[in-house]
């Protein structure tokens, strides 16, 4: 998606390690308008599949989820990455984190997620895939299907998108970097 | 707000000890088209208000405030309960939360939150006025000034909204529960 393309090039910062910062934007300021445009490309791509149900994971997968449930009438649920005091019928997942290196658990109700849903799983970056394989785990446990992953910005060097690929999991990136070397930014 | 208090009272749910539940809409499953409304009533309340940021914390927070966010045309800022790797020029705040009975660090980078900054602050609870406390101070540091803050809903049983009347900061809660006792959901 050309938008997402130019405002990664002009406002994204690179860092050794491969790390790609896109916090004026997108994981921490967000620009609205960016936003809903990136969710009407959602719609572009997914509106015409039997998708019942968005799902994302706290915190930054939420602003695109919420906005392209709006655009397609549909119910949004995110996956926490705390455990509420209060959550019956708790479905949970254990992810590993290579940006903080540490694992978590998330979890998800088993209220809101059902055999009957088709999912269509939002998130922000797509690098390792340590995310996506936990929400693959939770749509088994819940024997939901996962129609598809649409991924804001794909870190294509990474390894997310094989693992996706030879998991059968249907992805989309709006927006891929193929390297980050030399702290130059490099896009598909 | 007459839509919220009916949701509410359809749909949430009372547990021992005053807790609230409406993960089935706001805070882990999203109604879309409820939170469109309640944008656009922030819209209502605050739209000629001399604000030029949204500022939320993650994660419940998001959602109301990037649609929020997208009808103002605002930047909308998340604070951060992790600091991550790359924040240059963070501010940081310990905030003490009763609900998951620790207290926790939230964060922001001084790049979004500064002395230009007139900010409405959004997020779904109001209940002791912790994380408000952590926002105060955050923008205290920034040197930003908060216009108001909006919460979807306060729990006018604690302590929180007494704290901000104490500390002149203007808010408004689009619904306000009274009482959670003996599991009854009572609304102003």
């Amino acid at each position: 998606m050309e938008l997402l393309k130019q405002r990664i090039l002009q406002d994204g910062k690179c860092y050794p390690g491969g790390i790609l910062k896109v916090d004026s934007f997108i994981n921490h300021q967000m620009d609205p308008n960016l936003m809903m445009e990136l969710a009407r490309e959602m719609v572009r791509i997914f509106g015409r599949r039997p998708i019942n149900k968005i799902v994302t994971i706290e915190a930054s997968g939420i602003a695109p989820a919420i906005l392209t449930g709006y655009l397609m009438q549909l119910p949004v649920v995110f996956i926490k990455k705390k455990q509420p005091k209060t959550m019956d019928r708790m479905l949970s997942a254990v992810v590993h984190s290579f940006t903080k290196d540490r694992d978590y658990t998330v979890c998800i109700s088993a209220d809101f997620l059902t055999p009957a849903d088709r999912v269509l799983f939002i998130d922000d970056f797509l690098a390792n895939g340590n995310a996506a394989k936990g929400v693959i785990d939770l749509c088994a446990q819940a024997g939901a299907k996962i129609e598809a992953m649409a991924f804001l910005i794909e870190k294509a060097f990474q390894h997310g998108g094989d693992y996706l690929r030879s998991a059968g999991v249907d992805y989309t990136a709006l927006a891929t970097v193929t390297s980050l070397d030399d702290c130059k930014i490099e896009l598909e």
